[in-house]
């Protein structure tokens, strides 16, 4: 049996789910650990720090970490705490990014922000950062200097990549860049820095550090880890846009509000040839999303009450006309008066489906998946054989399986 | 010459502002090496990682890192590193407190989330925290294991207090407490983890660890630092209550806006015997600050066009009434609905006027500066003679000179 036949094994979802879970119970009980190894703090602060963790989710990335270091024969318990880290790092990340985005939804609940408020959310998080570093320190003695150092900078190094991609991102949509001589690299460069570094390249080389592995493997495993992220990234971008995604959790479509620049996005733009329909879909873009108390409605209401005393002579066309002007004055005045629209929203949707964006975005993924399974096949041979490296294996085709 | 009356020299701002001016330049150019070391990232994060650093400040905390490190005879180069991530620290905090407050302005400038939007703002200090982290590994060199080690915990431990400080403080507010055992008590608390432990408390002891200092030394300047720490922060909630304020930078009465725990605050809600009084007061602050987007003033600006038109006979009295309900409803429906006025924000001026909370406030900071000077004191026989030692000896004095 060859590697590609095991990584398209239609079970791969299964063996997934089941290694993630076997995982996730040893992780959540080493953040309560830290927790409690740290407990000078506020109460509310702590509940907080684990409402995130707490929620329903794989914890791909921990297992990962978990099961590279199985494959590798780093004994069980050395890199708990590590894994722990990763996983308390990636929910601080989407508590700043659903701030930053202004999301409504987080694993099918209301957002941190949305429960608590924005400065409880950025703050938890920044508590989270802290907790981290406490933990890692913690290393020290489980792991020796040399490994735990590396680890430390390592993840150090992974925040500062993680906040650069973020910035780069947060920067075209703020000054609603979108033409780029190669949108695929830009895309993909971009991808590795916000999400491959922290989700796969860095659990895995952390892992890496533990066992030692040889620098050859290190730098094979991060091919893997690196391709693996891409197609995870694509396809999570492509699950945004479905409205049938059971379980997603997120707000369908939200990227397309947000203004994020995904695969699809990109390619559809670059292949429209008519300038000005490529124009409007970028003025679309630049436009903020509105916000949760969008005066819209109620304007509209009024507008609607001035018709009706119109209608029966209490107010003549002219004081109607001048009621209708000042309100959308009013509306004008808003922050959010160039707001998007469901329209608008709709009509980037429609640009990605004429240009046949969900097919070109779903053959990029593939190929990252294929060159995930080639870079982990050459590294098979120093992988110990059983169910950990059966899950780095099924990794490839488990990420595109979800758009299934 | 006795310490005290080198504490009140009316000298002591004028010291205080040459060292410190004398350290910033070091400072800052380290900030810069830090940046350069580690700059495979995107540029405009770097320009923005550097905005608040470069804006006109007096650099307080590193300057008191490198007084201390000095009177303790510490190698001249030896913390500049770790003062620098101090500085950066304190810049990455600066910016999530203005996004948690809604501040507008700092250092007499728009805010970071004012200036490029809340997302870079809230991104951008994340890159903060990750880039003092690896500035603090890259002094592993510098000042070998041990000591590089312990500054490394003593900053991380720092950053889960700070969070934490600021966790009760955010909810404070978001659960409007105010009644307290002891409100005095309470208040020091929450200033000593939100405020004096960074700003003053940390920075003392990373020279004592550099030194090292013997354990009493490091007790006796920790007290020096609480005390100082304290009375610095009532200072400055002091200086938030004057108009005439020159160079303060923030906005005036913004802690009143942000609903701010103060000791003046407290002070005159728990002298207040009338229970309805001080019930009012307490629903004022419970009430949030309005948006910048605020649309009371456009809202005004529709009724009177409605109004005029009544006049001119455009709209009827039934027409008017129905145009001017809807407007309201649509305003009620705001979530800005219920924020804060103008005349709010001067009845909880006034509560404080009425109870002393000034002069209270004022005696609890002068008390903290008493405290700080004994403690410091009793280490000077273990302070180098000289400049450093002078500037330590000045700063209770100074912290509340600034109220002058």
């Amino acid at each position: 049996m060859t590697h590609q036949e095991e990584a398209t094994d239609p079970d791969a979802s299964g063996l997934i789910d089941r290694f993630c879970a076997s995982c996730k119970e040893a992780v959540l009980a080493e953040l309560r650990h830290i927790l409690r190894a740290h407990r000078w703090n506020h109460d509310a602060l702590e509940d907080l720090v684990l409402d995130y963790p707490l929620r329903p989710a794989k914890g791909l990335r921990p297992a990962l970490c978990i099961a590279t270091s199985r494959a590798l024969g780093v004994a069980e318990d050395a890199v708990t705490t590590t894994a722990a880290v990763i996983e308390l790092l990636h929910n601080a990340f989407l508590i700043h990014d659903d701030v930053e985005d202004e999301s409504l939804l987080r694993r099918g609940e209301p957002t941190l922000q949305e429960a608590h408020g924005l400065p409880i959310a950025v703050n938890v998080a920044d508590g989270m950062f802290a907790l981290a570093m406490l933990a890692l320190l913690d290393n020290l003695e489980l792991l020796g200097l040399r490994a735990s150092l590396e680890i430390f900078r390592q993840i150090v190094d992974m925040l500062w990549t993680t906040v650069g991609g973020q910035a780069i991102e947060l920067g075209w949509i703020r000054a609603n860049t979108w033409r780029f001589a190669d949108y695929r690299a830009a895309y993909e460069d971009l991808v590795i820095r916000k999400t491959a570094t922290y989700s796969f390249i860095v659990p895995i080389q952390v892992a890496c550090i533990a066992a030692p592995a040889s620098p050859e493997l290190r730098v094979g495993l991060a091919a893997f880890g690196r391709h693996v992220g891409i197609a995870f990234q694509i396809a999570d971008d492509l699950l945004n846009l479905r409205d049938d995604a059971e379980g997603y959790g997120k707000e369908v479509r939200g990227d397309l509000w947000e203004g994020k620049r995904t695969l699809m996005l990109l390619h559809a733009l670059h292949q429209e040839t008519d300038e000005a329909v490529a124009g409007a879909a970028a003025a679309i873009l630049a436009r903020r999303r509105p916000g949760s108390d969008e005066l819209h409605t109620e304007l509209r209401q009024v507008a609607a009450v001035v018709d009706d005393l119109h209608a029966s002579g209490h107010v003549d066309g002219v004081g109607r006309a001048s009621v209708l002007v000042a309100l959308r004055r009013a509306w004008a005045a808003r922050r959010d008066a160039d707001a998007k629209t469901v329209a608008d929203v709709r009509a980037l949707s429609e640009l990605i489906e004429r240009h046949g964006g969900v097919a070109y975005a779903h053959a990029a993924a593939l190929e990252h998946v294929r060159w995930a399974e080639r870079a982990l096949g050459r590294c098979a041979p120093e992988l110990a054989p059983g169910e950990a490296r059966d899950f780095l294996f099924a990794l490839p085709a488990y990420v595109l399986g979800r758009l299934k």
